[in-house]
């Protein structure tokens, strides 16, 4: 696709107003981009009205275009260059002398755009840490972002994306309100990044997938099998102060297993060995989750040392408590008492009849490992 | 605490140096604070050292304290209140006429700062789309905000707070790189808002919580109890096309049932009960997660209606199959494997051997229910 012939005609000027033509052969489709470019650069600028633009352009008979804009708000020059293939879209720079009463000049360049890697579901991530091609993120001002995101999103939306990803640096936070205007919003952000997203297609629904929907927590229940007794304790700064099994939620990337051990050893001093998974229990809404749900997994855990040593900061107090002593318990919940059932029936008729058990098994992704947990075959 | 004396006294001028002497009776506290104020608001102005304020600061024998500053580079003034009771920490205005060779006035308010709410934990929460008092946010400079937060995060550090919160709506992601500045990163954003927290107790550990963890995804393995078959479908737009059970992402606040009987629907067309979890799996780094970690549920679920209309978008192929056939497939995994000897198991000997049933509960959160699940007892 060539832009052949590119005028800048002066029509006609009164006052402030100055029309101009701009007058090429080339598609009808590049005609458009043209026409989009030049109100992007009229937003921009914030100065006059870009309603010409749209309503005198029309296409001519010789495959061509016209198109009348009021040049009196048009933005300075950013850099030049020779007409060259429109095989993307084109921008436009101006060198304009009002003042001598003709348009000297018009050039057009290539548009640039933002740089990204495409993804397999047809979406780009653009990561504006990492030095964009010709472009110098860190020291743009806010409106040459806002051109740049522009002409961005034209050519983005003739390849056909069907989501655009943007990782912003803190440090660049103020770009996150200019993609914000243009229909960009966070998808998620920890630390010192945020990413936003912008489905493509409003025409389809997204499918974008929301970022993690829940939190994990992990409870160790550990059992002295000889005498029948577990582990528990009350937590300090609660309104409710309970007796319960010590346990927290898991660090990213933590297995259920290792939370329970960790936790347990924070908690009380003492050191035990994961055994199974016995119940777990979804929850939402729950305070302090930042809106997220709630996964909760109270596993078994065979005990490795017996003293206690409790954390004075979190536990108010910790004991090994037999299971008539805890289901005659005021201040525990009903969670906690339906666990003791658990117990009490793997006590009595074997753990096998309680346990829902972890096997690790190879994931289809290479080198990757999951745990597996069900019932003992 | 009070601040009893005030006064500016210009102590010499040379060129474009111009000293001062803050002179006040007040404990030390303030006086450090006072410091604090002056340095931040050079920092602020960008203009001037703001070396000397610390340098030549000193406590002097009466209580109070001497300052002398390079005023030359004092930001105008804000507003000017009359001296007033210093419970809280100072800031400072300044009206000076420095053309007349001395300094007019000095006026002393109580510090501005943002507003919000504690928690239980001794965090504060500040939510910038809700009007501060005194302070219009929305059209506020970067600089002014910068003091604005300055001025708070002394107040704060004066009140024990172990955490400040900043929600920031995305209209105002220029405010961002300034708290990053003063030592917040993001803790989560989503949508139209971003939330920032600083951990106030740089000696202790940070309790903050992580934000959610997990993604959680839901199977649904339906199951024609009489032919023995189960209902299985291939992905499209997948470099791995396997046999798999139709199967899904939870919505944020889905409960894992309703997972799996969406996901079964909108894959295959089948409406099927959910009946129980069979099992579950924990995979971490897994590839489209966003760096979060998976936890997938695999559900039994009972047929209620048996004709196929698989999604065309998503769904390359969709049957039933016997449990013989799926376990003669090539095209399937390991855990789907797994998956078929468990629901074998339970055709064979019943399914009160490999369930893992839910019960709802009453939370002890007021009003709330949850889930759990566990073998039955």
């Amino acid at each position: 696709m060539m832009l052949n012939k590119v005028q800048l005609l002066p029509l006609r000027m009164k006052g402030s107003v100055h029309m101009m033509k701009i007058d090429f052969s080339g598609s009808i489709t590049n005609v458009c981009m043209l026409v989009q470019c030049l109100r992007a650069s009229h937003q921009l600028a914030g100065r006059g009205s870009c309603r010409h633009i749209c309503s005198q352009s029309r296409v001519m008979e010789r495959g061509g275009a016209t198109c009348s804009e009021n040049l009196s708000s048009i933005f300075p020059p950013v850099r030049n260059h020779s007409i060259r293939s429109l095989s993307s879209p084109p921008s436009f720079c101006y060198r304009k002398n009002l003042a001598r009463g003709n348009v000297s000049h018009m050039a057009c360049r290539s548009m640039s755009s933002l740089q990204g890697t495409k993804d397999r579901y047809q979406g780009l991530w653009v990561n504006l840490a990492y030095p964009q091609e010709e472009q110098d993120i860190q020291n743009m001002t806010e409106d040459q972002f806002h051109l740049l995101l522009t002409e961005s999103l034209l050519r983005w939306r003739t390849e056909g994306l069907s989501c655009v990803w943007l990782k912003v640096p803190i440090s660049h936070s103020r770009f996150v309100s200019v993609a914000w205007r243009q229909g960009f919003e966070y998808h998620h952000a920890e630390g010192k990044a945020a990413v936003l997203n912008l489905w493509m297609k409003p025409e389809a629904e997204s499918k974008v997938p929301q970022f993690a929907t829940h939190q994990v927590g992990v409870s160790g229940i550990v059992i002295k099998e000889d005498s029948g007794e577990v582990l528990v304790v009350k937590d300090k700064n609660r309104s409710h102060s309970l007796w319960k099994f010590p346990g927290g939620l898991s660090d990213l990337g933590e297995d259920i297993a290792v939370t329970a051990e960790r936790e347990v050893f924070e908690e009380t001093g003492v050191r035990a060995e994961f055994q199974s998974v016995l119940a777990f229990r979804q929850q939402h809404t729950l305070p302090g989750a930042f809106g997220r749900s709630d996964l909760y997994f109270l596993c078994r855990l065979r005990p490795l040392t017996f003293d206690l040593h409790p954390c004075s900061e979190e536990i108010q107090a910790c004991q090994w408590m037999t299971l008539t002593q805890l289901r005659q318990e005021v201040e525990t919940t009903s969670m906690t008492l339906r666990l003791a059932d658990v117990v009490q029936k793997g006590l009595t008729h074997g753990f096998q009849e309680v346990d829902i058990g972890a096997t690790e098994m190879a994931s289809i992704y290479r080198g990757l490992k999951f745990n597996l947990f069900h019932r003992p075959l």
